[in-house]
């Protein structure tokens, strides 16, 4: 038995990987239609490309599914799950920005603009994501305090103390690593920062829209966060840390115990996301 | 007389200008407690720096004049108005960052942080003032509309439509400046996304939380929008332009003429924002 293994689902996994490909497919049709490159092109054509080169997170179908978890419809979080992916693009787009004090990138990162036109749209993609998750706003249905909410969750998972604190953190271990100071500690507090607190976000946005108890949207954030670290841990990114496949499979024990208290049948869904054969990014 | 004076004032200038002192005292006031010197300093210490030391603008104040204006009180726009400053000033932190491929900044550019630091610390200011915006609900004050129209608003006048937009022509201004195609449409419209847009917003958003009519939001935007443009160029921003008293008048006279209708006293101070004699930034 693989040490990353787990109990047998009750659904087939294809089933489970169906559901997440039509998850992902209308996240993309919304961000397509948000996104469409039409005049003025210098604006949206870069807008367009870096919002879909971005490399994939599963983050905005786990808010898809969190929501649905809940109890509630996939239409009331689509939206946020889309608004999601377009502050990591952002993110993401700044990260790569070749800075006159860093180092240029190597020929594997590619860009498609000038850095000037990256900065631009990555700082017009975030005010964009905003807009959206405001927009969700639908004053028949009474739902604004869960939108303010909402937005107040993205604020934190990408500013100073989120994803920008993990980035800031990165930065320093990148420097330190040339010397071998930069320890498992701070290498897990990046994971917890970035793509924990990515993937955390999403799910408290999605069991908050989806109408989820104060109980359940603190389980699904909590398996959001190790959810997120084991899958990028699954993906390969660290791989040569010392304990590294013990620290896989602690993290995905702690992201299923977050989940044993929902009966529904959708949970089988959901824990497919920290299961080792799961084949998306 | 010169172009540039007009109409007797009901109250002294200097009463005036011990309201604008008064309200941008409370701006700062706000911002040094939302953004103190605390651990971890290696975030708080350049967002502090960069908030501070970003040219103010009249935006701010403008936000809580018109809240005032309408009938609000003050305290109402504090938090939208200090919102107003942080993005301003990330906007701007973002706009003099030592790129790859632009020239290094010449020395009157001072950078008290790396590049590096400079791009992330915009990066954690954005989220931040968007926080602010949704912390502005008050459940019992039964404002959520309010307050997600405001972050529209700042959505708007902040992305790709609005001061990215203004940024981005202005790159291609500095460009084609070299060789004198870039005309005076193109420096107008430059002013009109960033400055005109900045108090544009501010004013619409103070009229909004003050509860002021769809009538008085709409007049005071384009106040707002006029305004701005005017005292970029009171300041002697684009001296060098044919035409530029005669434009400097033409878009004071605009701005003015969307006063003549608010019967209120405080329209007299709200309207010296345009005059020629008015010492704020």
């Amino acid at each position: 038995r693989s040490p990353l293994c787990h109990k047998p689902m009750k659904v087939s996994m294809s089933q489970n990987q169906s559901y997440w490909a039509s998850v992902n497919a209308e996240v993309d049709d919304h961000l397509a239609r948000a996104i469409p490159v039409r005049p003025p092109l210098s604006v949206f054509e870069p807008m367009h490309h870096l919002v879909f080169a971005a490399p994939r997170t599963m983050a905005p179908a786990l808010c898809i599914a969190a929501c649905e978890l809940v109890g509630g419809q996939r239409q009331q979080a689509v939206a946020a799950a889309s608004a999601l992916h377009l502050m990591h693009a952002a993110s993401y787009t700044h990260e790569h920005l070749p800075l006159s004090d860093r180092p240029r990138p190597g020929p594997t990162t590619h860009h498609a603009f000038d850095a000037n036109i990256e900065l631009l749209t990555g700082d017009g993609i975030f005010p964009f994501g905003y807009e959206l998750l405001a927009s969700l706003d639908d004053p028949s249905g009474n739902n604004s305090e869960r939108v303010l909410r909402v937005i107040i969750e993205v604020t934190r998972a990408m500013g100073s103390q989120g994803m920008v604190d993990g980035q800031y953190l990165q930065l320093n271990c990148s420097e330190s690593d040339s010397d071998g100071s930069f320890h498992v500690g701070s290498r897990n507090r990046v994971r917890e920062k970035k793509v924990g607190g990515l993937y955390a976000c999403g799910a408290a946005c999605g069991a908050i829209l989806g109408g989820g108890s104060e109980e359940e949207i603190e389980k699904l954030r909590r398996y959001g966060l190790y959810a997120g670290i084991t899958r990028e841990m699954l993906n390969g990114v660290g791989r040569e840390e010392n304990g590294f496949l013990e620290m896989v499979q602690g993290f995905r024990s702690l992201a299923l115990k977050e989940l044993k208290d929902f009966s529904d049948g959708k949970v089988n869904t959901i824990s497919t996301l920290v299961d080792a054969s799961f084949c998306y990014v």
